[in-house]
């Protein structure tokens, strides 16, 4: 696509655009502040406002117990349902609670526990440290008598080697767990392609879903997924630590059991049995009773992202993600940044990442004295995330535009190098 | 104390009550609404309407990812103290976040790797089912190593037998675990004597608080607990499914880890680490991000709690069992009616169980007619729970009167004998 340069070219693709007045479903308090940070925390759709008023004054305040035969207990499940058709996954395979890293380790402990004669983990560089921490964690829990092979790649590199990943998976790898989309660079794996390499092997696949949920159509049933987890607030919008989902493909749901036997998964939570039987299906990775505020928000929350759909929002997507691209190529690369995602569409996210040697000082000096909201991850990544429901065009032009003022002027020049902790 | 039967007298008591007041802070949209069910989910405070909408408009829609580092970061271990306050802990030991299973999960799994040279679990059947399945869960991953031994009792026991307690923690015992409050029939175990009983055979001790905290002061330091768990949503008011708190004390800190490596429980999260380093402290049992709405809502809900001092609660809370016991003796005895609550106060907490053989269907008449919201729990055990922040000795007169009603009148005998689920 042939981008140009100019405000008004970027307001033009704003009058193009049969998404743009979704921008009016959310809060937008601040107009001058540009908040490219969709991708760790998503803005609040207006609705959610009186969901939560009622919630939280009729529901808990009038309702009382009664309120979990009105709604709430079925929120797992009902939730569950609405996600699952961003996912490409068929009734009665995905539920809401916990968070995120509690669904992996329940879903990675249960994949091991199913392919348990291999004893090889196999991961990557690019994954999120902590569902790396996750992993680690299990290893030692069940005896460290399993291995992680975290496969190749430097710090800088932004696509993996998919002949090393390759490589990485043999007759003895259990699992093969990425994160679909990376959290640095922003690379989409193929998941179809990476399922396959594994059922190959024999191996289990789980893939974190946190980035692509809500950014892309994802195919889980009909690229043979056994396992998916991920959070919700990001491009779902669903709140800060809103409870996270977790896919478990049909065929394996009665296969596996969670590691950990809450009563939310136990097949009759109202006997008050002594003895644990999991519910058949999903249900039974559900554990305690769901934060269900957090969940009713965040429920509200899907209505905008439900009503647009998946294929409208990701064609604007790679529209936002391309544009940002070419602007990173005329207006930055001068200054010394370099673009630190990949250049295919077809293999990447929904956010990119601007490179520069005073990468984490530019960042402080955008939040600090641009009005603009990316975030900044090692070494020198500022991560700029275009979520599709709410960002205009004109808005990233103008994102880059403060981002070239504020290099051209040196801004960051007067803050320290020494790192302070950013969200 | 000699009660008197006349709703007068109930009407006095009020008069005499220092924290008559506090019930105003309570949102109380149902005049004649009896609830008896503040054990399972208490009710709404005022302040809490302003506490969300802030968190919700201000918060996540105006602060937006500013808001980890404007409160949400510290929330679980500022909330954490908070609570601790109320359990006679001191700094730095406890910490909110996830939900009760998950913390039992955590601290059991933690305490039976910390003594893993012995095998037994000692617990009762008096404990919540839910925790019992959380431990044959942990036996299980574990390899089936353990034997978890539930103290007898037979389903219709109020009260322990002491001398079988102690004549199952032996020298192969790792852990004792129970309920400090006992769900059915509100018996209050003697913490300091449990847990020195446990220490003595070298077992460390893991008390449920889910129906203590908020009702009467704990004292864990005072007692050498080792681990504590319990939810927020009961007599703490936080909220349906609110996030549940764990205590480790301070002297095991260092010497446990969680099973769940999360990174929150991470010594630098924010330096994206490949590999896990536990937090120092109790911090190290965060997992993931906490739903931060539910968690606000359940901080603020502690505001009245915090102001009103355990000591008066748990003086009127007695006061309101003791009252209890007198109207079930009194007025419900003759209609085929037993206590099933200890009848010493020092040995029972907020809630009392009256028995009936029709119990179940008498239950739902009480919701269904006569605006009365109990709760029941097999065989036979209507829970009527007193929670001392809101609740009137008027409520509790009128409340009887009604029971007493509804059975003169056989208001029960349309109701099908079959359950229904019940929360």
């Amino acid at each position: 696509m042939n981008f140009s340069l100019s405000r008004e070219y970027a307001k033009g693709l704003d009058q193009q655009d049969s998404l743009a007045s979704y921008r009016e479903q959310f809060v937008i308090n601040e107009s001058d502040l540009i908040y490219l940070d969709g991708n760790s925390l998503g803005r609040l759709p207006k609705s959610v406002i009186e969901r939560m008023k009622k919630a939280v004054e009729e529901e808990w305040g009038t309702d009382l117990i009664r309120g979990w035969n009105k709604g709430w207990w079925e929120a797992s499940t009902r939730i569950g349902e609405k996600i699952a058709s961003l996912l490409g996954a068929a009734e009665g395979q995905v539920v809401v609670g916990d968070q995120t890293s509690i669904n992996l380790f329940k879903l990675a402990t249960a994949a091991l526990t199913l392919n348990s004669e291999k004893k090889r983990i196999v991961t990557d560089t690019f994954n999120f440290p902590s569902d790396l921490y996750i992993l680690q964690g299990i290893v030692n829990l069940l005896g460290n008598r399993h291995e992680i092979i975290r496969v190749g790649a430097q710090d800088n590199d932004i696509t993996p080697d998919l002949a090393v990943l390759e490589a990485g998976i043999d007759e003895e790898t259990a699992l093969v767990t990425l994160s679909h989309v990376t959290f640095k660079s922003g690379y989409l794996y193929d998941m179809a392609y990476v399922t396959e390499l594994a059922h190959r092997k024999g191996s289990l696949v789980l893939w974190d879903l946190s980035h692509s949920a809500g950014a892309m159509a994802v195919e889980l049933d009909k690229c043979n997924v056994d396992f998916a987890i991920g959070c919700t607030y990001k491009y779902l919008n669903g709140g800060p630590g809103a409870p996270a989902f977790l896919y478990v493909n049909k065929t394996l749901q009665n296969h596996v059991t969670s590691p950990i036997w809450g009563w939310w998964g136990q097949s009759n939570p109202f006997e008050f049995d002594l003895n644990y039987q999991p519910a058949p299906g999903v249900q039974r990775f559900l554990a305690g009773t769901a934060p269900m505020l957090s969940m009713l928000a965040m429920e509200e929350a899907l209505t905008p992202l439900l009503d647009a759909g998946m294929d409208a929002l990701r064609a604007k997507s790679i529209l936002m993600t391309d544009y940002a691209s070419f602007l990173t190529d005329h207006l930055l690369a001068p200054l010394g940044f370099s673009l630190g995602s990949p250049r295919d569409s077809a293999r990447r996210g929904s956010h990119i990442s601007i490179r520069h040697a005073e990468g984490y000082r530019i960042n402080r000096a955008l939040i600090d004295e641009m009005n603009i909201i990316p975030d900044f991850r090692d070494p020198d990544n500022i991560r700029l995330g275009f979520a599709p429901l709410y960002i205009s065009f004109a808005e990233i032009w103008e994102g880059f535009d403060r981002i070239k003022r504020a290099v051209e002027e040196k801004r960051y020049e007067k803050y320290p190098k020494q790192r302070l902790m950013v969200t």
